[in-house]
């Protein structure tokens, strides 16, 4: 079977190919292709082309370009980097509810502005808005520092560990019920800024409001409001709307938002934490069985 | 059995001493004493006083002032906030790890200079220098998060879940193996200064250092030169030398050091929190059990 890495060379990802048993070629020769690239400069595919492998979780944009249906498989990233963004999550959550991001820009010893205002995760319930991989990953980790969980998830099958599973269409009972949210949901056409003025509204206003999924679910003019006028505590946003953040945005000059660019998941070292994956899903095209991440076109994911 | 709350009136202790089978007097009559104030303000205390419960852990002021000797036994709140403190420490460690500190300033998208300096908890060794009831409860979290511990305590007695126990005596072996290192050893004569600038040096480039137990563990000089030259990747302070940290300070202007105002205990829920002890305490005492937390005046917590 021969495979094809675009649109550069990975030694990491080349080195996966070889130990699950395929060979590298050139993309006319190629059974399958694996792509780091955007969908922007995606190549015209030949026919013999059977399986594209795509190495991010979020990938909209080719939906968007109709690059994706059913005449090839396609699979994706999805779940390999959730540890990663669990943690990153996790991380996201004590900053606000622990003061640590007053704390970095004060130059003087603020405790009496600062104490009261301290919440704990321990003995608070998180919502993880669109609960799959990274939702699945921080679950254990969100016990283990004594937090409950709500998941939304589209079905509403119960996710191992929530207290509660709620499907997509109830998603509107989390919202006055939880104490802060992690939205870690596939950007659809259903999750467009599923978080607005009305949800941010019906949120605590001690809450705090993580974003990992894509800058699009929240609105971004609903957040700037209802930053300033403390209808929730603060948000921790790795993704933004746009993005990236320009210079100057509102976002940037609130005390109570904390802009992180996107490194959940780091660049750095994505294609060596893809790896082991691409080489299982290298075994499983060989003997066709069912890859790790198959995009299903039906559901944009 | 009469316990006296002092130097002020407070609810919650209040209901936990009567619920624990005690009464309320003045101090003239008092079987005990519990005292919420600093040793500064400690009362002379009839000889007819046999107990004395402290609402923090860290009494170092009261041994310094000769007040804790074997005349009475004393009691602390060692352990009480433990988890509050374990919650606030492995924040820490993620506010550096993952960069949030460095993002809270930003005011662009700056992923080409963050995304290479992100670092996991999942697959690191974090030191616990001085593990007792805090790190205790950190270790689960740690855990969950996918981080190794290796402990460091005074006898070397092992500790649930680290890796490895090192006796205090041994604490030099661990700069140079662990990754990142949380200081939470009480404050003694056998502890002051114990990061000193040798052992900042012996730590890796990229290592983070937290330190929940007392400011004067670590020598704020050395530690300033320390995170000016790189020598380690930065440091979170709840506690400082001198604290408060006056204005000025060359550590508030260090991008890598991050400083909170004393608030991994924060004071605003202490006696709410230290409420369910004291009830315990009035129990055991009035049986003539054993106190939770009894200070061993011999080695100086």
């Amino acid at each position: 079977m021969r495979i094809h890495i675009g649109p550069e060379h990975d030694d990491h990802l080349a080195a996966a190919v070889v130990a699950g048993g395929g060979t590298l070629s050139a993309l006319d020769d190629a059974d399958a292709l694996v792509w780091t690239g955007g969908a922007e400069d995606f190549p015209e595919l030949p026919d013999r082309v059977r399986w594209v492998q795509l190495t991010f979780a979020g990938i909209e944009p080719f939906f968007r370009a109709g690059l994706i249906d059913d005449r090839r498989m396609w699979a994706n990233a999805s779940g390999v980097y959730a540890d990663n963004v669990a943690e990153y999550a996790v991380g996201a959550l004590l900053v606000g509810l622990r003061q640590f991001h007053a704390s970095v820009t004060a130059r003087e010893w603020t405790k009496d502005r600062l104490d009261p205002r301290v919440r704990t995760l321990h003995g608070s319930t998180v919502a993880i808005v669109g609960c799959g991989g990274i939702g699945r990953a921080m679950i254990p980790r969100l016990h283990a520092l004594g937090a409950e969980v709500v998941a939304v998830n589209r079905s509403g099958r119960p996710v191992d560990g929530a207290k509660v599973t709620l499907p997509a269409e109830r998603a509107a009972e989390v919202w006055s019920t939880a104490d802060h949210f992690v939205i870690a949901a596939p950007a659809t056409a259903a999750t467009d800024r599923l978080v607005d003025a009305a949800v941010l509204t019906e949120m605590p206003e001690t809450a705090w409001l993580v974003n990992v999924a894509r800058g699009n679910l929240v609105d971004t003019d609903a957040l700037v409001d209802a930053l300033k006028t403390g209808a929730i505590a603060g948000a921790v946003l790795d993704v933004t709307d746009p993005e990236p953040l320009p210079a100057g945005h509102p976002l940037w000059e609130l005390e109570n938002a904390v802009i992180t660019p996107h490194i959940a998941n780091t660049r750095t070292h994505l294609t060596a934490n893809f790896a082991p994956t691409l080489e299982e899903n290298v075994r499983r095209f060989l003997k066709g069985e069912e890859l790790l991440a198959r995009v299903d076109p039906s559901v944009g994911y």
